[in-house]
């Protein structure tokens, strides 16, 4: 164990750079989590930990439900004070404790997609709270994998945050649309684009027994013609109401109960 | 149209308080809109305007959009300054454009639940966002009414933000659960509490066909024994994947699709 209190150290000043820089975490395959339970999370899914930064107090009043993470934990442990812990917290309640985790490899796009499977395809969502609200419903209702096209990071904080422990059990995959179209295809996967109109296929009336892969698109501007049109089949929630729209996570995750129904 | 420049103006001074308080907002029956959207959602929907607050750039840049709104307006229009605008914003793109308008009268429960209707009953839900994105959701999928107990305020700026237009397009209504219980009873309703329970009934096998209600708690304890007691039937989300959880809103929504199927 080793005790940190200056904002200059090396391990505080990467764990800064780990969250707030993209670049950064692509960089060195590394990223942040912050929280008791996404930290037992990750531990409970096996995670690959750089190390550990908690305050004392933390330590303490956490000590049963850490006792899992930290009994055989070989990494690097460090003490920090509380004003460390508030110096790196993004959120207001961090509850002391912070860890680094190594971005596991990516397993190839074949390995992930075959025969029979339910997908979600994601292209160019930006906002990191409905990345990680739809990965965690995904995993919640039982879908194969998410891939991503395009999109916000997946390893953003906010993404860690909203998506809890589920995105680590989840099997994700960041591509580009070519690669995953070759993929669906390749394991024949029927691909349904999710849009907004109302003559297209209703999304109670579409077959996906066979196996399906849903694409998802912009929370603003939906998907982009061109790749709606790469699509099997176009394919719409039913609206009974009048609000305009539901909003893009809502929307995905209607999809994706009805998906892995 | 009158100028206003200080911060000291008296309805700048009302549209901050109205904005951050909710006691403020019940004695004076009145809340506030921020934004191009929402204002004219709001006078699409024949909401009593009490003001209008616009920049000129605002009310320039969106004169197509806003023609609706302002058009016809007897309320009282007033042009701020940009500084002004930053000073009442919530939002980092508030557009310049805010609005105070009427709380409308609540209807009586009886007038709002009647025999073979959708309802959803909030209890103890305390995050606007998620209030929000649920009554967007009941309205987009077509629910009769959403039925809030001992829940944040639904003129918080938050829910208005999240909800879209749908707050002025839903019924909603605001009371105890001992007379939302007599409505529900009253019109042979059957009352269904969600709840995280495997032994519960299974969602997908719930009959909603002659009129229910579907009871959803509090984001961090969900219902609580004695309220989920008092409904006709448990019934819970069947879950496939490994997620713990869906978050409060995701389970709302699912729960809202199925219900309004």
């Amino acid at each position: 164990m080793t005790y940190i209190s200056s904002r200059s150290n090396d391990n505080i000043k990467l764990f800064r750079k780990l969250s707030e820089q993209r670049k950064e975490r692509t960089e060195k395959k590394l990223f942040t989590l912050e929280g008791v339970r996404l930290v037992a999370d990750a531990a409970a899914e096996n995670a690959e930990f750089h190390s550990i930064f908690a305050t004392e107090g933390c330590l303490e009043k956490y000590s049963g439900a850490l006792s899992p993470v930290l009994d055989n934990f070989g990494g690097r442990l460090f003490v920090i004070t509380e004003e460390i812990a508030d110096y790196i917290a993004e959120t207001r309640d961090s509850q002391g404790i912070f860890a680094i985790c190594k971005i596991p490899d990516e397993k190839p796009l074949s390995d992930i997609i075959s025969r029979g499977g339910k997908y979600i395809m994601l292209s160019d969502v930006r906002d990191p709270g409905n990345m990680g609200t739809i990965i965690r419903t995904a995993d919640a209702v039982g879908t194969d994998a998410v891939i991503c096209c395009g999109c916000c990071d997946i390893y953003n904080p906010k993404v860690t945050r909203s998506a809890m422990g589920s995105l680590m059990r989840m099997t994700i995959a960041v591509t580009d649309e070519d690669s995953a179209f070759s993929a669906f295809k390749a394991a024949d996967i029927t691909t349904f684009a999710a849009v907004v109109d109302s003559s297209a296929e209703k999304l109670t009336e579409c077959d996906f027994t066979q196996g399906a892969a849903v694409l998802i698109g912009n929370e603003g501007n939906g998907l982009s013609a061109e790749t709606a049109d790469k699509c099997d089949v176009k394919m719409t929630i039913p609206m009974k109401g009048r609000a305009n729209s539901l909003n893009a996570a809502m929307a995905a995750g209607i999809i994706l109960w009805e998906l892995s129904k």
